[in-house]
């Protein structure tokens, strides 16, 4: 096979916001499948926030990229060539394959996906890392009861939204915060949350007084700094805070932003607990079965935000961090 | 009865470090007890940093104290007069009775103690408060194993110092943080933990680096601030951080300094836990009765700090922020 296989790596040690130099973009020979490896035509890259914090030098649950190797990415695309008993040529499947073209990884390392259920990109939201994320992070650190008041936010993002939807599928009210009156009626229309707090056309701490008047039982946190803290300063007894993303802070290039109202979780015995998904990587299987469910039958919608051209990637993940995305942002790629 | 009765009040909401002209100091005539109350003739008051939240006008676990009124203090004394069918004459109490000489309560207020196994300052110390949240916090929120890694800061204070000790009866491995090569050399010596940290002599990250090269397991907290920080930059995996105080921040005029490391939360999945004791109050008999069997064996050690006369109360009050104390700072009133 002599296809040429375009790739982007990681090309210096970002320093605060990410910019074009930081990448390099460059081709070389698609590989071949080594014994029990596939390789991966790749439809859709996954673009998260994670990813700014894996380009960071510094102990975390997961080693840095390295500058010169291609950028870690989920993605997910159809089996071209493989020598593992159990992946056929033609299969869907998704894993950590980078943002490029084409992929070799060893069968083990790679899920296979039933694109006759959802479409392929839902493997990379709902039925994928940002899916198990908020039903995780909801249902095993929130624990949310029936009446319970759910705040989440980023509640347009991948996470956020799908955060919202269990919670409302477990009986709590659940308000969204979200920048912009797009996403919030996005968050309200689409996704039936019962209310959306626009923190960019509003004081926050006023509107989470009108709206949790009797405090937050559980707060989903994807952004941290001044969102978190009026969060913080609005729980209700024995709340519980899910620290699962700061994208208010991956860019940060200073010291970060602590939350100063730490102390509410003194008087009110709250807990903030943080979490990984990959934490949750044995039960991975009982989140797709009843997300799956939810899926089949309404309950829960997943939208995807589709952006075409992997030579987009510097420029589209950016929109992640200036929030520009609805819903889970994917690059698909222009491959046929 | 023709008593005086001195008191410490409230005179003007303090903003930062506390000074003289926060208090006033007068008297008045001794109470009479009426129906159902006791008339307790005040032998020790309890100086805790609680008490410096109780007289900011904020919303908290409890009320604030108002401008003119007698301090709110724990205090233990003898009833010398009852109209409480359970209470005598002799009796000894501890309760809520404030910065005086003498005191009026309800019987159904106060909690009879027993001089004859330990000495009366004790119940507002190991056995009162202090103790309490002490036992409570680490062991419903902290559960350490045998084995763990435990780190408690203040560890010469009242609260740290029993933290620390019945972390070693639970078979934990403790490293206190104290300031000053005396509280040090206290907390190893004649409490028992494996190892000080002078947080003013050394550099902390670095001392809890070789002190803790494998993580925290718990971490309770009683300071806040940069030693909160220093903290959770090295715990492990699902490691318990206990909010119990943050007496760095106690007389801060601006916004509280939050924990800029808080997303080692995240990579860690860890939890980070506050609390009042007084969210245990149904329970304190369960500690009291382990508390003092450990007492009544060896195990546990109290320690009192004792500075005498009433009259002294801002300056000894002021003691618990500069760091002065080693062990539970009590006040013992001049009277015989």
């Amino acid at each position: 096979m002599n296809a040429v296989n375009h790739q982007f790596k990681l090309a210096a040690r970002p320093v605060g916001m990410l910019k074009p130099s930081d990448w390099s973009y460059g081709e070389e020979p698609v590989g071949e499948p080594g014994d029990g490896e596939v390789l991966v035509k790749i439809l859709y890259v996954s673009l998260d926030p994670a990813m700014r914090g894996w380009v960071n030098d510094a102990r975390s649950y997961i080693p840095p990229v390295g500058i010169g190797e291609v950028m870690r990415a989920l993605a997910a695309g159809e089996v071209i060539a493989s020598n593992h008993p159990e992946i056929s040529v033609g299969d869907h499947v998704t894993g950590l394959l980078g943002v490029q073209e084409y992929a070799v990884a060893h069968g083990a390392a790679l899920l296979k996906v039933d694109t006759s259920l959802v479409a392929l990109p839902v493997y990379l939201s709902t039925l994928g890392m940002p899916g198990m994320t908020a039903y995780f992070g909801l249902l095993d650190i929130g624990r949310p009861k029936e009446g319970d008041m759910v705040v989440v936010s980023g509640a347009a993002g991948a996470v956020g939204g799908v955060v919202g939807q269990i919670a409302k599928i477990k009986g709590a009210t659940v308000i969204g915060i979200a920048g912009g009156p797009d996403k919030c009626r996005y968050v309200v229309e689409e996704l039936g949350f019962d209310a959306a707090i626009d923190y960019k056309a509003h004081d926050l701490d006023v509107a989470l007084g009108e709206h949790c008047s009797k405090g937050i039982d559980v707060y989903f946190d994807n952004v941290g700094g001044e969102i978190l803290d009026a969060a913080l300063a609005r729980l209700s007894r024995y709340a519980r805070v899910i620290i699962c993303g700061a994208i208010s802070q991956y860019n940060a290039t200073g010291a970060l932003s602590g939350p100063s109202n730490y102390l509410s979780l003194l008087v009110n015995h709250a807990s903030m607990t943080g979490f990984v998904v990959t934490d949750y990587g044995d039960r991975y299987a009982e989140g797709a079965t009843e997300m799956g469910a939810w899926l089949a039958s309404g309950k829960l919608k997943s939208r995807e935000h589709i952006v075409e051209g992997l030579e987009t990637f510097p420029d589209t993940l950016q929109q992640l961090f200036s929030g520009e995305n609805t819903g889970k942002l994917v690059l698909k790629l222009a491959g046929d």
